[in-house]
């Protein structure tokens, strides 16, 4: 019998479905349980319910693995420890909670959870801590399981290359541009008839959600609840024609004077010990590339498998003065920005002991 | 024999060049009597010497015509009056000054004499007056004809989108992302294998020349020379997989306080006597769209026949607060941000009588 | 009080009722007087339900047009004697027939009817004269109006230029290979995440329809029916990553000998008397390109205003020895290959006298 | 000291030179200890001189490697035993065979040599036979090394396709249409603006080269030479906006009545020991793919790490009765169509015993 803890994926069968799967097929710790789709699908083998979208083929050991209704009575007999959820919003905001109650620890791509005061919204190189909340959230809803979610895909490269940024000068006003590949929007998603020789300069709600939890993630947990840190975030979010990988521009007004040499040198020597050796955890969570024309998303994307931020350009903001930074992050939205930020958290909850508490 | 103005394309074969003979082949006031080109081509028909790559064909009245050297000698015959560069920078730095020495108003699109003070670098929308600088420039230089240059094609949708907002509120400072067209590096240009599926976050030259064209274009011309206004400009400058038109967002910091309202109705009601009506000039220089995915680049490049700057999304810019604003611009490149540009340089110098002067 | 022929276009919202509108806001002898839609659009102004997704913008007379009930008593009061159909399979199935039968002429984008015997298939450069069949489906179904039927997208290019192969030389065998854009499958149609940086090689039903309408387009009315030719096509259907223009290559077995230079004789200088001098008419029905390396989709498709077939690299076919010839061919999917051919197909029907009788 | 065979890139800092690198720096029979370039390169480190084009970075291994002259002295000291030449045609020409006088075996990329009566063009798996002629080679020029070709990019697909099918029904006539990958014309190889939104029909030289090398590949060595099979094939060639990953759609005529299902049988059986198990070798020579819309670039083309042929679609061609078959090939260009494949050829040299002899 194996010692690995069991686990499920809720949604199995969409985009974000299919990387969990790719990331927990042979996954060390972790054994995959159950998958679980919409009514549809129920009672069908993956193989013929999934339309797999990602690159590469169906794991083999889950091609036949046959998908149970997304609740927790019909995942019961297999008994997941931890459930990965890649359901959309309306589904998330009942299965969720309903899986939390059943005893399950939920690690949600959802974003209906994310800015609930007892919810942790984790990357966890950056607030690892904020997983601690699960104890209140558990005494405040009752629940013998929890929620702990991952963050907007696009949040990802601004908030990580912040966290260096704020411990050593401090952060006022950033400002923030976006271009956001195709995959964020999820399968089928956008259009080719709107991404083929174009850009779309709007992306519903994106931006409000870059904004408020690129401040909750940089907050304190002070036992209590998080308190947020006081900078300002503004952001203009754009869909590109690329298949994996949101780019950002950042020009950063920072509290303390800052030089280029002082910001890389903050970004690259960023580790957090509570997660450094996971599985999932990149060697570097934050890569800094000299060459002018990097990152690029094509060609960067899967650096440290997809789970490190590269950052590039590093140059003074002349707009800030001596308070002034300006540089491009790239985050890989599917793997760091989705199921592998997920999957990340589990390995985190696990280092941290809190799968014992 | 035609009363028009005769005039000759310089560096007739390549993608600027092209898009020149695509809009004077049947212009109402101008004629083309000479087209030039480098060593390698002269003495070839255009049809045999231009791989011609924007679309349609080649205009059946050019297909013919003789491609002489580019030097004031070679077209002397034909007498032009104007001339239209589109020439490399190597090549405009020797071969401008040569026609103007010889008495030829030189339209420009290169770089290289666009920051020179007796130069004027003109929108024509926005500062028309520039053009009277001329004077001083035959002046100081000697010449009987003269250089004018439109600007950078990636300056024109921050430039013109500021001059409204300039005039009623004041610029203090503005961030500026592009997302640019590949058509902007020319032709071959960038490698399909840079821009499928990828983004390239640097373009040499291009942050610098930005922030110096935006603010010599919104200079005064006092008689003596361009008195710069005092606001400051810092720009991301991207490459993306879009064939036409540059996209540019725009945070704004202004002197006085603005709403989205008052910066929509600024923009929409901009003109200048000196310039609607020409033949190359769009009805509106400014359409504001109020589609929140709007505007994008292969839809919504055409507007104006490619020579209105569209913007889209005015919102506040709350980094800013009463003082902020924020939106997107785009521009068609090769037509306002190159060859449409200079030709309605020449269209409003002929207006405002400098031909006859 | 308008001279013109009232017209309507039944489900005016989506890709095909959008270029119908485009091609009928300003015709010379039809007049728009109602726009269908589906339920959900139904008393809303087209500007309001229409998400305009081809390049430009509405027109401004059809802006605040009322969307009516696809049902011929909804329009009964504006009196349409044309009913242009954008309708998907299923509407068609049930919409078209009321209309026909209310007394309209319907001239039909769906492929519901197109097989059906006593139904006209046209592309009126090839086969006007199955226009004439009108009167035996009048008589057989008994309704006072018709259906027309235009063709699949992609047997445009095939079929026209087949059309003066085989009256010179004869076919036996066509090997076909298409690359398709994604405009062919409307909208959303085709996500980006299947056509960045991809091909698909399969579209469900498209070889099967290009098969059988390419033989019943060169088929001959005999008063009695349809006659089909006795040559043979198979086809290989591919998605690219292009927003308008099908590329299909073909390797044609003819029953005599031919040489490159006939058949691009053959068909430079074929032209149906029917059909010349028409509004939507192109002047050269197939363009020939010299050039190796064109016809483009992107840069050719819009020749002769997207109605005109474009060919290019005509050569022999060595598998078929003195019998074989090769080459390729484009034509513009919404334009020529959608809408754009049902007005032709109306305003032919008209010239042929046929709307009198 | 290593045991493994030292190994040279000639032009390694191109791209298929760079996948040269990618291939080899960590290979398990091969050592990496000679780089070379153009005189521009020379004693420069390769970090240095190499634009990295590939997706990821370049190996830690190799970025400090001097690179030295493309010319045997220069690398004598370490005494390469096989050289795999990234060169383009002109210096393949001269390079090339300076290399074998000097006694290394040359594994080339480049076109020249293939068509030789005495050079070996391989795919291993389908005639690996081919190989022995080397001692022939050798013979005839007076060498102490060899040249061994591997294939035009684009034929991959089609010849190893054939390979169980020639063998199992006889082939007659082939009928080919190529959608290529923009990496098959290196970098920077084919401008953005001929890609993006659209289809180039023409590769120069392509065709051509396709029919010739698919019939020496499928040739038989007697011991004197290749006698070429009698099929004939023709192709149109195209290029689509694709990375990596050439489809090619295959109409084919069988000399023996076939079917598909045993054309699949025929194609997944295919085997070849001489290759089996080599460090390079895919497990399976060809894929074939159930999913109608399968294969696609993007998705299947690092199936095998690259080294598998991927065939979908596999149906009767109604042309040619029971006699056609009809289907789709993907082919990963830059891997099994160049570095890949000659890294295979040099490893399945050595398991034939032929570096000894």
């Amino acid at each position: 019998m194996s010692n690995k803890i069991p686990v499920a994926v809720l949604g199995a069968t969409g985009a974000v479905g299919q990387r969990f799967i790719q990331l927990l097929a042979d996954h060390p710790t972790f054994e995959l349980v159950a998958l679980t789709a919409s009514d549809r699908s129920e009672g069908k083998r993956y193989q013929d319910a999934a339309h797999w979208v990602i690159e590469g083929d169906i794991p083999s050991s889950m091609r036949d693995t046959v998908l149970t209704a997304t609740d927790p009575a019909a995942v019961a007999a297999a008994a997941p420890k931890f459930v990965f959820s890649a359901l959309p919003n309306e589904s998330a905001q009942i299965a969720e909670p309903a899986f939390a109650r059943a005893g399950a620890v939920v690690f949600s791509n959802a974003s209906f959870h994310r800015m609930h005061d007892d919810v942790p919204l984790v990357i966890p190189e950056i607030n690892a801590a904020h997983l601690r909340m699960v104890a209140q959230q558990r005494e405040r809803r009752g629940w013998s399981g929890a929620i702990i979610c991952n963050t907007n895909c696009t949040v990802t490269g601004p908030a990580m290359s912040l966290r260096p940024l704020y411990d050593a000068f401090g952060v006022r006003r950033v400002f923030c541009v976006s271009m956001q590949a195709a995959s964020g929007a999820g399968y089928p998603g956008v259009s080719s008839l709107d991404l083929i020789d174009n850009v779309v300069p709007f992306i519903k709600g994106e931006e409000e959600k870059l904004e408020a939890e690129a401040r909750k993630l940089l907050g304190v947990y002070d036992g209590a609840g998080i308190v947020h840190p006081e900078f300002g975030l503004s952001a203009h979010c754009n869909r590109v024609p690329v298949i994996d990988g949101h780019m950002v521009t950042m020009s950063v007004e920072t509290e303390r004077p800052i030089t280029p040499e002082a910001a890389i040198a903050a970004m690259r020597s960023f580790k957090n010990p509570h997660v450094a050796g996971l599985p999932t955890a990149p060697e570097f969570p934050i890569v800094v590339m000299d060459e002018a024309s990097r990152p690029q998303p094509r060609r960067d994307r899967m650096t440290g498998n997809g789970m490190s931020i590269v950052v590039g350009r590093v140059r003074s903001e002349p707009l800030f003065g001596a308070h002034g930074i300006k540089f491009i992050t790239l985050s890989h939205n599917t793997l760091r920005g989705a199921a592998g930020g997920s999957v990340l958290n589990a390995e985190t909850y696990c280092r941290m002991g809190l799968l014992a508490a």
